[in-house]
């Protein structure tokens, strides 16, 4: 007669299942994302996405850079300058003008300081203060992430995701504030010292390791989604803090248009894999767990930085 | 008659004054640095520099990229079978053959993979195994980086610096283990799936946010300390994870050299600030907490990679 497997057993049989079906490794991220399913992709609207064109590389080469603009509640009034702005036409024949390797490539009015020469900004942008660099309202944080992060979630001290965007956040029961952060390939808005805190024609992309320091201490507006690597291989500057010495040495900018001016033909159709859905959860636990082949001992956690939203041309 | 001050009016006192006497803002970490003594600056061995030279860029500006070796107990054999390919001028002719943004620059034989016209070894170099991807041994960790640290030491997971080098470990009282972590600028080991783990011949450095998911799991063997800027704005790849579709696209590498095996006059001397010193710790805390005058929110923390050890020329 057999034996019928004592309660103890069935778990211990189970687990041993599960061991012999599942592959020794899994998967990469990008193998992940692949799976995602359309309904997991969510369309960034002609609005929130800028058209960014550089001259020509060397031979020719065209050089555009697309950004997707910060969702609210995050930096609306910087958000509105730089919709307001690219529909002036005002950032066409601006320039990159500093490239410190490490840190940020930045571009605006190479004259802008120059209160004879630099270039009027047209009427309407708005004027935002210190307070508006942090939301002083709670935003959810999908409770999967918990054990990814490293530094982990607590109530004080978290970081989650929002419509494409990473942020992190602090709070006590009675009061919770998020703010957007610095990682590679996010575009800030330059200022000059405190309480200015800059208009949007002055912008910068961060091209190393995320300088978060930067965090609550300047405006955040987008992230760049295709092309950075345009930005990130110009020539480092020549002068202090990467600032070229000389006119020569710019990359002149020819024009940055919102996608939903351009004609339609020219419009790119952009999507990013919903943060909430599982296959985006898969992807964070993969990025924060190597076990593809390559790989032997899975970190234990990732830095949200080293979480980046994954984005694709609309198929 | 004057009262006498109560010992609990005292430190209050102490207090007043001392928040008198300080600036309101506090100085940049340069600043900082600026400051530090002589006898804070550690010379670097000429037999731990690599002088790396590309072809000159394209207006004839040369291209000369300084490493610092890592020090033991941190991948020794590594870093001897570098030495070993460098006196043996083996790496003089070979190229930068891949280019991936926001990851890794990588140098070796453009026919290495191809056994019928790959560039012979030379004898003597050692075999490593994964196990000396961490050293097995405590290393003293100052007790004055446990807050300035995100996320913060604990005696179960930590991070430190040693002899200009920043590690990670984790452990229990009963055993302990470091291992060398991959910011922004650390040279690496190329390799092949496990159990190869590379010999040296192939080499990279990181060019974006620090990839942790590599510590660990491939060899770290240096840092750049010159030059960097030169690697990190090269075209990147056209193909599959950066790797140039072309030869013509690739950065031939005219010599890697040992400090110690080039004629005096063209070795560079270099320091780096002792991370045991008062200043580096002030220079640290700095960076995790900006008071300089840009800022109005200090981070409350910073991530090891957002604390490289300052180098300088030998004055």
């Amino acid at each position: 007669m057999r034996r019928k497997p004592s309660s103890l057993c069935l778990p211990l049989l189970a687990v041993l299942l599960t061991a012999a079906a599942e592959p020794k490794t899994a998967l990469p991220p990008n193998e992940i994302v692949a799976m995602a399913q359309p309904g997991d992709w969510v369309d960034i609207a002609p609005d929130d996405l800028l058209v960014m064109t550089l001259t020509p590389a060397s031979k020719g080469k065209p050089r555009r850079i697309v950004i997707q603009l910060m969702p609210a509640p995050f930096s609306a009034g910087w958000v509105d300058n730089i919709r307001l702005l690219a529909r002036a036409h005002w950032y066409d024949g601006i320039a990159v003008v500093r490239v410190q390797d490490n840190y940020v490539v930045q571009w605006g009015d190479p004259h802008g300081e120059d209160a004879k020469k630099a270039k009027p900004l047209p009427p309407g942008l708005k004027m935002m203060t210190e307070r508006d660099y942090v939301y002083p309202r709670s935003l959810p944080v999908d409770a999967r992430l918990g054990t990814l992060l490293r530094p982990r979630n607590d109530v004080s001290h978290f970081a989650g995701f929002t419509e494409g965007f990473s942020f992190e956040g602090d709070g006590t029961p009675d009061s919770v504030r998020n703010w957007p952060v610095h990682c590679y390939g996010m575009v800030g808005v330059g200022r000059n010292l405190s309480p200015d805190t800059g208009t949007g024609a002055e912008l910068y992309t961060v091209i190393g390791h995320a300088p978060r320091q930067l965090d609550r201490n300047i405006a955040l507006a987008g992230r760049i989604i295709e092309g950075m690597e345009h930005l990130a291989s110009l020539p480092r500057g020549t002068g202090e803090i990467g600032f070229y010495k000389t006119p020569q040495e710019r990359t002149p900018i020819r024009s940055i248009r919102l996608a939903s001016d351009l004609p339609a033909a020219e419009q790119p159709h952009v999507q990013y894999l919903d943060t909430g859905s599982d296959f985006f959860m898969r992807y964070a636990d993969a990025r924060a767990n190597r076990r593809d082949p390559f790989f032997i001992t899975p970190a234990g956690g990732a830095d949200i930085c080293n979480i980046p939203v994954p984005i694709r041309r609309k198929p």
